[in-house]
């Protein structure tokens, strides 16, 4: 198998913090086919989308998907001024930082959490508490800033995809205005380009002036059977290359390779707990049932951290 | 005043349909200060958000906005079937092309029959659907093509913004999924960056076959107060250009040039009885009445279709 790889790792090498191998030989030859205009499977430019769930997919997730970790934050910084909230669900865990007990509520508590703190402001004024908090909150592992513990190997994807004529989308189950100040710096994906979750926002005269304020109250969830509806109305096209990681993505990939033509569905698959973390059916975060049972099947490609991934991390030392 | 734009008239204008004067110099202007590297109004090109409205900014809308015409033609095509439609409003007043009795009971009725005829199929059938009307369906006054109907003044703008690194958007009243099936062709514009009212879509496994489902309900209505909220929503970005044609575009363009730098907002006004139409107050079609008063006191460039451009369609004898 080396000897049969080895040819291909040369100087210029599109992806080269990816080891040889089954996924990243799906990946360029699914490039080379699509690209290839006299060919049968050639796809205009025009059609090329590729879209990319976030959270364990381009980045970190674990031990908690960074957001939560920004809401708990916020929390935190607001209970000075909320002394009950030391006595009141779900604030008494937040401030024991309790993400168990939080969540044993399930997911409503979570888009509940997302809500406290993430409304009753302008967006430019949200945008810039992401962007303070992201300069300084560092991950408990990694010790790392969050924006630094991007993938990789998955940026060398988007940017050998980008190269190619192919659009990168992200359709994140995350709250899009969580991810679009940063999006752009980190995975040269522009905030028209990111597709999540997201709350209301209602546009007023104050004073004469025009504002949008952003309010309490869910507008839409962009997860499972809701990914290929944001795809639909943010994008309007349907992908023909779509990465994800958890089961959050079974429909996105599902919606994704049905489609005519040459397709390609790939999950990252969390199997490196000394680099990253190992995980998949039994974890809270980021749960992969579903695509993991059928991928096979599916003719969808698991790329296996621990295997397929030379380098996950840029400050890992080579 | 002919003798100072005269100097002007070269041969790489790149606004050849417009007429020297007022409108056309604040383009150009302001496309010259925003890419002027060195200069004070300098703006980085990912910050260079332009959106347009579509209908009467972007193409005919006289008499009746196309959609309306598309919906009636549904409505008319499914009469056969439904001989009772023949006594019930509104389909009464459909069958009677009886615009103003449609719209008489105001501009619900005007959403409640962009539903009828554009749910009950996948998005992919609703887009053959549009195709195949807009192939054979021609304007009753030019007997055009509807999209051989776009305004040649306007395309050149969209042109010469993308050619000086602009991002342009459609920020549209209009269904969604009435425009993307062609803005890339006609305007350049892709389905990603045409933002419009959109109804529900669901998705759902059928026969183990993932689909999406256009409901009979409407999911946001992009028009007014819902421009700046549809724009901060898809795009996630402020434009610094904004152009449109009626009230309905007013907040669009409060919103656009309240920002902090340089900012242009521009109506297209309707002044042309003879090449096209002259209406503005009165009308049931794109009425505007705060923006022709309060144009001059926001800065607006009030583009007179009579004086500012020297061709509007491609079809003109020269
Ligand atoms: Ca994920
Ligand atoms: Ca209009």
């Amino acid at each position: 198998i080396v000897g049969c790889w080895a040819a291909l790792a040369t100087a210029d090498d599109p992806l080269p913090s990816w080891n040889d191998g089954a996924a990243k030989q799906a990946i360029i030859d699914f490039v080379a086919k699509v690209t290839d205009e006299g060919g049968p499977d050639f796809v205009l430019p025009e059609q090329r989308i590729a879209t990319f769930d976030n959270d364990g997919t381009l980045w970190v997730e674990q031990p908690m998907y960074t957001q939560i970790v920004f809401a708990f934050d916020r929390i935190k910084a607001g209970a000075a001024d909320h002394p009950e909230w030391k006595t009141t669900e779900p604030f008494e865990a937040v401030l024991a930082n309790d993400y168990q007990a939080v969540f044993a509520e399930g997911e409503q508590a979570g888009v509940k959490l997302l809500m406290l703190g993430h409304a009753g402001m302008t967006p430019d004024a949200f945008e810039q508490i992401v962007v303070d908090w992201l300069a300084t909150a560092k991950h408990p592992r990694f010790q790392q800033l969050y924006t630094d513990l991007y993938y990789v190997p998955m940026v060398e994807v988007l940017q050998y995809l980008r190269a190619n004529g192919f659009k990168t989308f992200i359709v994140s189950g995350g709250g899009i205005d969580f991810m679009r100040p940063w999006t752009d710096r980190v995975y040269g994906i522009p905030p028209s380009q990111v597709v999540g979750s997201c709350i209301e926002v209602k546009f007023a005269e104050v004073d004469g002036k025009p504002t949008l304020m952003r309010l309490p109250q869910a507008n839409f969830v962009d997860d499972k059977a809701g990914k290929p509806v944001g795809i639909q109305r943010f994008i309007g096209q349907r992908p023909i290359l779509a990465f994800g990681n958890s089961d959050g993505d079974f429909e996105m990939l599902e919606w994704t390779t049905a489609g005519d033509g040459p397709r390609l569905g790939l999950i990252v698959h969390h199997t490196d707990a000394l680099r990253e973390y190992a995980y998949d059916r039994d974890s809270m975060v980021g749960r992969l049932v579903r695509g993991l049972d059928e991928a096979k099947e599916r003719y969808w490609i698991l790329v296996s951290m621990k295997d397929d991934w030379k380098k996950i991390f840029k400050f890992e030392q080579n």
